[in-house]
């Protein structure tokens, strides 16, 4: 695997997770091979990018016979660094922040929440999902080697907040409030505004019907 | 405005709805003209990407004046069909569906949330976000002349639920569940992973270190 990775493209390396989770899924099924017709339907992305995704990290697959699916689990497991686990914090409690506790991160990949911080003194010292909530007053003296956080606060502290996780020695930042945050060069910052999925979803209805489409 | 604008690409049409948020931002604030890279810097898109966005709908800006703001307002507003009120119903009032019902989507846009659907009959009759609960059982009397469904069910029901929507009439869902689901042709599925968007996050961090970009 002497692929030099920093050449995918940056589309392909964000299907990459969901690539990892259905060959996983697959192979629990005690499925040994898949075509990239199959994993398309699974996966809904069209098999023609599968095909173009997968060359990216050489000949994976077989003309005929499809993929071997122990073979591309081994693949992304080692390209996915599945076996280096990644420990992640997330900031505010609120019903967004509760409903990603919950969410069980640790099936089959490599990130752990593994504390929460909120400024509500009644949440603290609880556990959410199996995590506990610290007083975000303790997060300087929490935050230790780690490197990603999710930002569930209101949007009125988000750049607040985000200063003191960069402080701390925060490099990647998954930002779901709504405000745009401004963080060093070195921190990489993931933005999912709900808002503007919602949004984007009516946009594509309105202007790009299926039915014309292809 | 006769451009077409199917041409424009789909990379550009996900980041109008942001354009949009912060123009509107920048008039309420009493902003007459804005440059691309005052906009860049807001919301955190390189300025040569705004200008070629921009440029797919026409000579928008000029050099050394930047862009009118009452304009790309009122441009955008068009373009977003923003005074046109798209329908939305939300199903699956656990945490991440409060976290929706309580994040107000009408702030400056053209969607509104109008009832949600539980199984949970202790829900049903509440009002969450100023949005009432109806019982899963009322999803078909209820849902008339709604275009967009948010799915924030447990995985084992998407699909289920999915079918029942677009039997309903549904045109596009915005799934934040796990499960990847199966819809007719001219049903449109965006799809939020949360775990996945985590674990590119991770990828992008340890693959593409932003010390060594550009």
């Amino acid at each position: 695997m002497s692929t030099d990775q920093h050449k995918i493209p940056q589309a392909t390396a964000k299907r990459l997770p969901l690539y990892y989770r259905f060959i996983n899924n697959l192979h629990h099924q005690g499925k040994l091979r898949v075509s990239s017709k199959e994993l398309s339907e699974a996966v809904k992305v069209d098999s023609a990018t599968i095909r173009r995704d997968f060359s990216y990290f050489g000949a994976l697959g077989k003309k005929g016979y499809g993929y071997n699916v122990e073979y591309l689990l081994s693949f992304f497991r080692k390209t996915l660094d599945q076996d280096e686990l990644t420990k992640v914090a997330l900031i505010g409690v609120g019903n967004l922040g509760t409903a990603f506790l919950h969410y069980n991160f640790m099936k089959n990949n490599n990130t752990k929440i593994e504390m929460a911080f909120d400024a509500d003194k009644g949440k603290v010292g609880e556990e959410v999902g199996g995590v506990s909530v610290y007083h975000i007053d303790q997060l300087e003296d929490m935050l230790k080697n780690t490197d990603v956080a999710i930002l569930t606060v209101p949007s009125s502290e988000a750049q607040n907040i985000t200063e003191r996780l960069v402080e701390a020695g925060v490099s990647g930042i998954l930002n779901f409030t709504p405000a745009r945050i401004t963080v060093p060069d070195h921190v990489r910052v993931h933005h999912i505004d709900l808002s503007v999925e919602l949004q984007s979803l009516v946009y594509f209805l309105k202007h790009y019907p299926l039915d014309e489409e292809e």
